[in-house]
């Protein structure tokens, strides 16, 4: 049993070369959900959503989000009528987010309706967002206080960032399930997500934090910093703006305390002996998983 | 100032045929909004959006419901989710709901969203839903207890009713603008709607019955049954199920008390002295309005 810790993007493509080179009914992945909105109504999850569309081959990759063959029809209209159109949501994704609200409001918990999604989509990998309560991320920054999707979708994440919040954490109690996950997989893997606004958001929740310490020989995260820069979205600026050293070597020290065992990029393996000396094992491979052969090569690593 | 009584289908052709024959800015149409449902977290008025789609000139006409030039992407995804679907939501109609929930849930009330959403499609006529309190029309039925959409549109209306509840009505507080709509119009009329459950639940809002009662004179009403049958819906079963006579003699006896001109169909001409009997004045003509010459002269009529 192998568990993931999960933002969006780079979990998905980090979950799905998992799968390709063992069981997938074997691995979970405790999900994000800091993230998470509620927009016209309806209670949209991205992170979870972009995990199973990406395990279930749905995923576009032109967008770099949501579904493939997607249409527009309700958020044409939706701009005509003036309405908030900042956060697209296509004609298929919004099927998801009508369900998920149907049956929250008919009193299943999101980690039910997770289940039962994933179900429908041939999903085998167990997601479980890491708890039922509500979280919140949110950014105080130039703009005022934002939520997650405001400054990051709305705002393009391009508006300075002086503090992260992640409202409800401490009062969040994990799933059942999450506890299991953590306690029982054999390997408990950082995916190389957002580590302030993806990952962290997973640890503040109450009791999580602490069995990775615990667990600490067993943890593998791969460093999403890659040469000084993030893949994809602000982890480099946050972490810039934050205060954090903005290497693969600023994310080890983010993590201290939590991990055993570093993947980090060829392109930083002059950094390999500074992050050993942070008395952690250190592995060097490709981390960058464009590149289908190059994923499962790294997710040999992770499980190696 | 003339201001309507008004159900969906049926008012909003009395209303398009009104606004031929005088300034739409005239006439204020309050609705029901005992219909009105939430749905995979979705605030949806049924009655609201078939008069504000049908004033402007957007309503499906083969349909009989909903917006022209429709398209169903959403709800073929959600049919694969295995969601609830039996309620079928366009994807141009998904956006009217989008908009109402998200303005809604900031704070809005339902009578300045109707407005917002009038503005857009350009309908001068002003709608008023009858309150911003919730009612919701339910049925006693051989299924046990129904909601309005539940009987009306999962079960095509084709299940014995023994009861109907308003539930919420005598709580509810009319709108101002609903009062004033009342007190200031040289007359109300009632549309040919459903008596029982289109325009009971907006009587029964909290003294609605009694401005009605006090304007008798000035209240003039369409009746919605031609030759003992309805033109559309349940009407004529509903009055049979629940003992009423089923002829426009039994709706003017369910409105005993309210109007003060009565209009039958032609069809119904032999009973105009039956009507009479009842202390009203009658007018015969022809009711339906499948054409627009006729729906026309029943809007002279009504203003005549």
């Amino acid at each position: 049993m192998i568990t993931v810790l999960s933002g969006g993007v780079g979990a998905a493509r980090l979950l799905r070369a998992l799968c390709h080179v063992m069981a997938p009914s074997e691995l979970s992945a405790i999900v994000n959900v800091g993230d998470d909105l509620v927009l016209h109504g309806l209670t949209i999850c991205p992170d979870l959503d972009t995990i199973t569309y990406t395990l279930a081959g749905l995923n576009n990759d032109e967008l770099g989000w949501g579904l493939r063959g997607e249409t527009w029809r309700v958020m044409s209209e939706l701009d005509a009528l003036g309405g908030e159109s900042w956060f697209r949501l296509g004609d298929r994704d919004l099927a998801t987010h009508l369900y998920r609200s149907q049956r929250l409001g008919e009193g299943a918990n999101k980690t039910e309706v997770t289940q039962e999604l994933c179900d429908k989509a041939g999903v085998q990998v167990r997601l479980l967002p890491v708890t039922n309560d509500a979280v919140s991320t949110q950014f105080d920054t130039a703009l005022g206080r934002l939520t997650f999707q405001e400054y990051f979708v709305r705002h393009h994440h391009e508006v300075e960032v002086s503090a992260v919040h992640v409202v409800g954490a401490r009062d969040a109690r994990p799933t059942d399930q999450v506890l299991d996950a953590l306690r029982k997989a054999s390997r408990i893997v950082i995916a190389p997500s957002n580590p302030l606004i993806s990952i962290d958001p997973i640890l503040q929740v109450r009791g999580v934090r602490d069995i990775l310490e615990e667990r600490r020989d067993d943890v593998v995260a791969v460093s999403p910093i890659i040469d000084g820069r993030a893949l994809k979205g602000p982890a480099d600026r946050l972490l810039e703006e934050l205060g954090h050293e903005v290497s693969c070597v600023g994310v080890v020290d983010f993590y201290k305390g939590l991990v055993g065992t570093w993947v980090i990029d060829e392109a930083d393996a002059a950094l390999a002996d500074t992050v050993r000396e942070r008395g952690v094992r250190v592995m060097v491979t490709t981390t960058v998983m464009a590149l289908a052969d190059d994923a499962d090569r790294l997710a040999r690593a992770v499980l190696s």
